[in-house]
């Protein structure tokens, strides 16, 4: 069986918990505590050198790093990634976006508000990346203008990786009051089959 | 033909320069000078609204961004690009970690030391970041003291996509000596047929 190596909160995390979970592939749930240093233990590291979560162990002890990259592996030849070729470019582009874009100003915020001490020096990023994050939502709202979800007119891991910190934005001070297609976008994920949410915890199997 | 929108001393959009001209693709190179705000402007926004190149027009008018995105559309079917589903994970592992580990460390202080001025109040993000950029080229180094090249033994749009920034690293305050096996994969790239530089003004054609 598939291992998830994961903390709740995480919205990386929470991504390949909402593939998995709609694919109906079952998974082992193991909990890392990022703010207990457990991403940088000599155990962990020697499975992900770049000491962060969600990692995966395969079935056959592999391993697979970084969010997006492992929605790829599992989304490939099922209904959640297209075949063609332009298409799936496109998949990439809006995950490659959702990386370096719109996580670290969108995510980021978040993780500061809700984890780090009211003195903590790290707020003092927060003005900067807030005009960052809502400028990676405007070009979300722009393109969403003329569609449903994010790529080929289907729901997706294009949409599943934008989705994860999106829909929790405001936890770090990104009201998404201004966006009405975002929303419109956000309810239409959330109706998808086999739904579940960032904070539900996977059942133990 | 295809058309790239780029910038000559951008990484990112040298991973594109390089690939294309290794798998002997031609294309129309149009430079847009971020330092003017070219890439803001209407006309930009319009084939791009997160407003960055590299940006690439295909033959057929549609519209690609985000360099590691490229590297991937015209890498399929080629040999930059493995068909084993777990090594093209793992070729999407390694482009996550450079946009998301690497680039903002590695690629962000050449820039502001290149291209700021002296007295910019970004400068005091250096120290920070290039803690950060250590970190990441000790991930590679680590990874490479068992593999010649990053994914499957075989030279591809992995190591193109690590290999544009790292490669002149030094020139944001990064020093590769204390890196051997970096340094020597980085002479294994720099070895392989058609390799051009990041400076190499592409031919008009």
């Amino acid at each position: 069986m598939i291992t998830l190596y994961d903390y709740l909160d995480s919205g990386n995390g929470y991504k390949v918990r909402l593939l998995l979970t709609q694919l109906h592939i079952p998974f082992r749930y193991v909990e890392v505590d990022i703010m207990r240093g457990e991403t940088r233990t000599p155990e962990f590291l020697a499975m992900n050198p770049d000491g962060r979560i969600p990692t995966v162990r395969l079935d056959d002890g592999r391993l697979l790093a970084q969010s997006d990259a492992i929605l790829w592996y599992f989304a490939e030849g099922t209904p959640f990634l297209p075949e063609d070729r332009y298409a799936r470019a496109q998949v990439l582009q809006w995950m490659f976006f959702e990386q370096y874009s719109h996580e670290p100003y969108v995510a980021t915020p978040r993780f500061i508000v809700r984890h780090l001490p009211a003195d903590d020096p790290r707020r003092g990023e927060l003005p900067q990346r807030l005009v960052r994050g809502r400028a990676a939502l405007a070009v979300m709202e722009q393109h969403l203008q003329s569609r449903s979800f994010f790529v080929d007119g289907r729901y997706g891991i294009a949409d599943i990786a934008l989705y994860a910190y999106t829909h929790v934005a405001g936890d770090g001070g990104l009201e998404l009051e201004p966006y009405p297609q975002l929303r419109a976008w956000l309810a239409r994920v959330a109706a998808q089959r086999a739904y579940v949410g960032l904070l539900d915890r996977p059942p133990p199997c």
